[in-house]
């Protein structure tokens, strides 16, 4: 594994790769200077669990499973971006760990995506923070080295579906009541250039154009045949399926698999990392606005009325 | 609605927009600076009929409608560009105009392309001015502020095509003896870079690639498989469907919806903005050569023959 | 046909033009400074056979078939890059060629790809010769001024493939036992940035993320599904369906035709051409590291039990 190349990237982990263009300690596979984390030295299986959610990893598989746990509907709080960040960080170091999956221990949802209450009412300061928190989920998730898949167990709406877009591949479960799309607009706000990117890299130009200017949440069946999902299961299938999905991508030499996402997705990271700084500015600016507030306000109302 | 935002922008309307760079008038919703235009002060309902186009504006529901009525074939040409500029312009600063939809009221056509008049036997002078009305009418249809619908109900070649992709959306009627594409290589000349653009961000490379080298002319069903069109209804419902699609689209806060539009085109009108002045010079610099005004002979002559 | 273009054109024969850009002596039809190759004279019908490779022109109908016939695989060797590349200039500048059909005389096979012998046990000056080869034939293929049109008629992995993708059309022989696709990252290797993009022009980013990151042999029918080829016919008919093929293309005049490919794949080669330098040196230092000339020991000692 590409230890010395992890240790070296703090965010942008596949950033850094050019195809053919390895660092010098790349394929020697030594592991110089690292430190291996003491929770996982005792046994095989590894388990840590924070407020928002709990990861197990089996080192004799390799593959880590974070559950999200955070109720009612896994939001994208400060806390769970903080914790999610951490556990990455940790993940992405870890020799014994070459793959993720992402599910929810939440009953319907995967995640609702940012959670408006650190929008809402927030100091910019405050909303800088936040934002910068969220770009460094998407940053860890869209160039980590492990293979990353997402078991859709529920809806997964705005940064939820980002969440599963910056996967590897994604698996869904097929139960007419759930959604997925990056349905921003239909809220009064705009997803930004990179989450915009990363769906136009999944589904294309025209797609993400028109699903992201009415806001579309596609049903199951819809995302399948557009591509926002690239496999639907029974809903007690999800998790399995992607334990079995795993076999094939670890079946490819690591170092070559690694390289070769780099290529495809280090133009979209670099463009997002050389304009982070103003992406944030222009995030903060555009959602103290007392118009988008207002509009926030009001989604927030209507959500209460709907479960009244 | 963007007021200020309409009046500042002279060609490329969404061009100036960054995600979450939102004008310091935007949210506000004053219509500062703004002059009413006469026409439109009236009543509910604005006609405004000039010789290559009709235009109905409804101020209850915000839809205009545009009908091309330059028979034969609504031909592209100078006056009928500069005619499109001029409503485009009032209808993009009138505040009671949300959603613009694009017919014809020619039978069988929707618009058959640039006018060969325009560059056959023209000095180049008269040529370079030309292409900068094609210029401007793309600039002002695919940056447009307003949901732009076209109600596809006749063929539509080469510039009648480019229209219809400059839309937001495509409906068109399923009449097997309409085609539409560009087709331009079949008269021996070359659709620009821009052109290109436009139907790379509808339907792909690959597909545009195949297409253009070809000059293909798809059928009904062919452009919906291939995505070129969007919907196809039965042709007295080309109009009706279109209205019906608006609201769907009226539904989503147009600030949001029309920063989203502009992330997605801006690049695209940012590149043709910047090679403005080369395009029109390699345009007629081509156009005027001894060959291709041949190859436009020949074309204009079996197009004679096939009417006799 | 554009004759001094084609002479004044090294690698980058497309790439040089811009769209409404015609050299001097494009449209006019004179072979001014065109030197007629003495093989070419005497009668309609043309063949030149090497070691590697057979070509047939016939010049009453403007196309030339190249036969690949380098038993048991058809291996992209330095010597049969080569004698590829002196091929595609020699009908490049032939006026009396419009049209190319790449097929193979080895049953079973079009083309394994890269001669791994090339890459194992060799000197660095050995592997940067060679990988400009290999740079050369892509730039020679994917900026063809000719129709060029892959007559697949076997399994075609890795370099196969590229060729059969730098082609304008690919018919393929529906065979259940061929398969076809960039596999590179199975044999522990990485295609370079520049398949990459041959590929993603063709059937998007998101396929082709999943089929490099896996290394996805294809099907003949899934081959057809996400568009690696644009049709499938019986074996005996793969041919002869190219040679009917041809006629649609050559319907259209080649100038216009030309300038479109241009404007296509321009960016594309041109990537290329500006990094060719740094793609070769960074081939050369990834090949010849211990853990990967390991790799390409494994893959040919798995190759050898196979065939035992």
């Amino acid at each position: 594994m590409a230890t010395a190349l992890r240790q070296s990237a703090k965010y942008s982990l596949l950033g850094r790769l050019a195809p053919f263009v390895v660092p010098a300690s790349f394929p020697s596979g030594n592991a110089i200077g690292r430190t291996a984390l003491p929770y996982l030295m005792s046994n095989q299986r590894h388990s840590s669990s924070g407020t928002k959610m709990k990861v197990d990893l089996d080192s004799s598989t390799g593959i880590a499973v974070m559950r999200f746990q955070s109720p009612p509907v896994n939001s994208l709080s400060l806390d769970f971006l903080t914790e999610f960040a951490i556990n990455m960080e940790k993940l992405e170091l870890d020799k014994s760990c070459r793959g993720l999956i992402l599910t929810s221990a939440v009953p319907k949802i995967f995640s609702a995506g940012l959670d408006i209450m650190e929008m809402y009412g927030k100091s910019p300061e405050h909303c800088g923070e936040f934002w910068k928190a969220v770009q460094e989920m998407w940053l860890k998730l869209y160039g980590s080295n492990m293979v990353a898949i997402a078991a859709v167990n529920g809806s997964s709406p705005a940064g939820g579906c980002l969440m599963a877009l910056s996967c590897d591949y994604r698996i869904m479960a097929e139960n007419p009541r759930y959604g997925i799309g990056l349905n921003e607009t239909q809220l009064g706000i705009v997803a930004p250039f990179w989450f915009k990117d990363t769906m136009v890299n999944t589904v294309g130009h025209r797609t993400t154009e028109l699903a992201l200017e009415l806001g579309l949440l596609y049903s199951t069946p819809d995302a399948l045949r557009i591509g926002l999902v690239d496999q639907l299961v029974p809903e007690d299938k999800v998790v399995s399926t992607a334990m079995e999905t795993m076999t094939k991508w670890f079946a490819i030499p690591d170092h070559a698999r690694q390289i070769t996402k780099s290529m495809m997705r280090k133009p979209t990271i670099d463009k997002m990392v050389s304009n982070r700084e103003s992406d944030i500015k222009n995030f903060v600016s555009f959602i103290t606005r007392d118009s988008i507030q207002k509009s926030l306000r009001m989604y927030m109302e209507s959500l209460r009325k709907r479960k009244a």
